[in-house]
């Protein structure tokens, strides 16, 4: 029998943590921001062409709420027509009744929804070398934001919306002086390695800095060459302050969160496990074990969906390394097991996803 | 031996419910608003002149957050110059370390503090017949958001800070058919009910409606001559369903909203209790009971809060009718005495007050 969770790194305190959580209600936060970075031709496949990344985190979050997108007609895709993984995340969070909150660390374009302000503002291309104009302050608000959720949830499961977010991921990760080139993953099947590396580069180029220049400073790290997602989810972990216990939902780009929390107050992390999917932690062109075994060496856990027998190609697709993981897919997944206690398995939640998938797409 | 909670109406079902809620966790929500209806000379003292009822509910919010207001130099004052009940609220939140969520229903000032934003603008002067711009937006986010809190906790307390808020709670009621004639309450000493009832009647004239004529379409009601926060809270009582309890954090304002929700859905007041303080409940210059029995006979129940020993004027002037309620005070008091087993008395809180009353004083 196939197990439903796959522990694939620090495997005895993740399952310790994830076997506490068994039954526990959980809350889903997502956060969604922008950075102009996703605009680089080449770079993201969040969003059918480039102008359109800036529709896709408030599209994702919509779906989440309502079974459909209000911003736009039909549903976020890349550029090959495979679907958001918002889908996944919303098929979980209906089938485990687990309630959801949007924060918007800094969107161009806003979602129907209700979501929380935080005062954030769309992030800039990090090859200006000024990514974010106002982290204190995001942080700041996230900071309390989360002290409240804190107060009023079992745990937390942290997931993000951010086109472009795992170049960001390698700047901010480089500049902290962590290892990080070639190791961050993509939506594509074939990851732009090289293309990541250069404008990553250029980001630290422009801003002055070195690899590890700010490893002492990851605030000025992220406001630098960092995306607002980042910062707001980096107030809301110091806001939780390692009082409950948070799943980080998502790759590589919550390894950076985590590093960023790791060199900034480290004992927020000793309840956060990162959260993702199966394609993340079993994806040969990118390797998120090293960029946590270099960092806060916190547990990684992944959701074993499988979507091989899948007779929708768009489904099918995951499979080959397209979308891989994002709007916290992979930790929904997991939170929506550990809820039902069992109750929920992945071969469920396929279930549900391919009927959640025929409705959107006959829109 | 004082009794804490004072049980105001329909009293067996109040020790019932608020006897259930002992030892529970609640989440306080507070919905900020405005009115120009508030800028009306003579109407509101929530500010210490009309301009200033901008910057009320978000000094109030940020005064649950931080120990000091953001938005500007020192906290809301009436033009006699005593404090916002925003100090009681946060005193008590602050004991009961009740988590706090604030949602924007349409501000013209926004709060530096993390908000859920759920597509509000503030209200116009009803006189204009045209009060709220987007009703059915305001409820349909307000009402997914109260899903997801229905969700996450186990009961909820929500209060409200919107200036001139009873003069649209009482054109709303004439709307509803709910005869509030001298019955709303007032943040002054002298209630100023015949200005009130001129304001709410030229509302309902230039909408072109008589006493009565909306009893069964609350949503117009509210769109013609009422404010951002009721339909706010609506959404958000209408999103709870009756889920879980729900205390209605204030004085005839909640009132109002209550009425909105028994001629709209009834069956989501099941578990509903109006929460507000003694001085509302002993007002002799308004009759939250009579508004209640002709509409939803929700429980009232009261903190016991008595500021007559305080040797600071800007307190006890609570006892000569001065503010009364309002940030969802009464419910706060309630809640923390509640969630603490007894733990936390009234005379704690008023205490707490004191200390932070006069920090606030000093600043």
């Amino acid at each position: 029998m196939r197990e439903e969770i796959i522990f694939a790194y620090n495997q005895e305190k993740g399952r310790k943590m994830v076997g506490d959580l068994r039954g526990k209600k959980p809350v889903f936060v997502c956060i969604v921001a922008t950075t102009d970075t996703a605009k680089i031709p080449g770079l993201s496949a969040a969003g059918q062409n480039p102008d359109l990344t800036d529709y896709t985190p408030p599209a994702d979050v919509e779906l989440l709420y309502y079974d459909r997108c209000k911003c736009f007609d039909g549903v976020p895709v890349t550029p090959e027509g495979i679907p958001t993984p918002a889908l996944i995340t919303a098929s979980a969070l209906k089938l485990g009744q687990i309630p959801v909150f949007v924060v918007n660390g800094g969107l161009r374009v806003l979602p129907q929804t209700p979501y929380i302000d935080v005062g954030g503002a769309p992030g800039t291309d990090i090859t200006t070398g000024k990514a974010v104009a106002n982290v204190h302050e995001i942080i700041e608000r996230t900071r309390i934001a989360g002290q409240s959720f804190a107060k009023s949830a079992d745990y937390l499961v942290i997931g993000e919306s951010i086109p472009g977010g795992t170049t960001t991921a390698l700047a901010l990760l480089l500049a902290l002086g962590v290892d990080a080139e070639g190791k961050v993953s993509s939506s594509m099947p074939v990851n732009p390695h090289t293309l990541k590396t250069q404008v990553a580069m250029r980001g630290l180029d422009s801003a002055g800095i070195k690899f590890g220049d700010l490893r002492s400073d990851p605030e000025k790290a992220i406001e630098l060459v960092g995306d607002p997602m980042q910062a707001a989810a980096a107030g809301f972990v110091l806001g939780v302050g390692g009082e409950i216990p948070l799943l980080l939902a998502g790759g590589t780009q919550m390894a950076a969160v985590a590093a960023v929390i790791h060199f900034l107050k480290p004992e927020c992390l000793e309840q956060a496990v990162i959260a993702t999917t199966r394609w993340i932690v079993q994806d040969r062109t990118s390797d998120i074990r090293a960029l946590v075994d270099q960092t806060a060496r916190i547990p990684i856990v992944a959701a074993n969906l499988n979507f091989s027998q899948s007779t929708h190609r768009g489904l099918s697709a995951y499979e080959e390394g397209a979308v891989r993981e994002g709007v916290g897919a992979g930790g929904a997944a997991v939170a929506a097991i550990l809820k039902s206690q069992g109750g929920i398995t992945c071969q469920m939640l396929q279930h549900e996803i391919e009927v959640n998938y025929t409705q959107m797409m006959r829109r």
